[in-house]
């Protein structure tokens, strides 16, 4: 059973994770954080005392999301090229989202590379899980150790511009295209 | 002859979109560009009254700097390709700041994509600067007009994908190994 301290808590890191992801970590306050979770602040710190602690709760339940859903389509998907192409889905589905706030980890990640070097390397932990799941995939395509590592970070580059650029123009067709693009780049692998 | 208020005022946009890459735009306050540009809080409202102004100013200095660039490169550079593959060089000659900062112009837009409309707008048309001046080489390549035109947004994705995860990884031989891949696409092209 979630106790009513765990639903609270569960509250703010939801609050933290969407307004992080639509108005930014740096732009958005404890107060802001308090106000989405309706909590009075009085009782906020007792769950976090500071930005950074909620920083640090937020990646980690995306850490946990990543996780579950990497394991689910290890489940679910048999070919590993059939893995990858629902990682591109990734793009398609969230293009109404990415096209407004960019992509979440991206942009946290872009955030945090100016400021300090924890939550930074704790940011990128996003990048290692999904890095790593790829990397597999690329493998069991019969790719070496070192061309799937360079492959998988590729792809990641790849989705990242994606992103970046289909924000920027709020270009979802820009994403189809590109996703294509990559399907065909998939499939000759 | 430049005035002394053209000088401190230029003083300042200089300190500011220094500020601006290395500590991203909403981690840098009015006073810590008024402290960097070594100019008295009394003074400096004389020239800018807010952030945004000075952020306005510095995405004006930069488009000037982009301009500036690219006709160099329409002078000095007689082939559409070549000029491409020299666009691709910044990556490689900025991979020491871009590992520790990402790209000034896709952090910066990144950043400006989740606050409002007109900033992101004017932030943009860096983006818009590169994109039709690749476009135009394209064209000259002998694309059509569409074709040129979804070249030029995908090298800019490319791009941008390329500096995130390098700059997330500190990785400058990943920024070398995806412009050689890169390179051998635009001769093939």
């Amino acid at each position: 059973m979630v106790s009513k301290g765990q639903h609270v808590r569960g509250r703010i890191i939801d609050a933290a994770n969407r307004l992080f992801y639509e108005r930014g970590f740096n732009r958005t306050s404890f107060s802001d954080i308090a106000d989405a979770a309706d909590i009075p602040r009085g009782n906020f710190y007792y769950y976090f005392k500071s930005k950074d602690e909620i920083l640090g709760a937020v990646i980690d339940a995306r850490l946990d999301d990543i996780s579950t859903m990497l394991e689910g389509w290890n489940e679910t998907i048999d070919s590993p090229r059939d893995r990858l192409k629902r990682y591109l889905k990734i793009a398609i589905n969230e293009a109404p989202e990415v096209v407004l706030h960019g992509c979440p980890m991206g942009s946290l990640n872009q955030e945090l590379i100016k400021g300090q070097l924890a939550p930074r390397e704790h940011a990128r932990k996003m990048f290692d899980l999904f890095g790593s799941w790829l990397e597999q995939q690329f493998r069991a395509l019969g790719k070496s150790k070192d061309v799937a590592s360079d492959l998988a970070r590729h792809l990641q580059g790849r989705m990242q511009g994606i992103a970046l650029l289909g924000a920027a123009y709020s270009d979802t067709e820009f994403i189809t295209r590109e996703v294509r693009q990559l399907t065909r780049w998939l499939e000759e692998l």
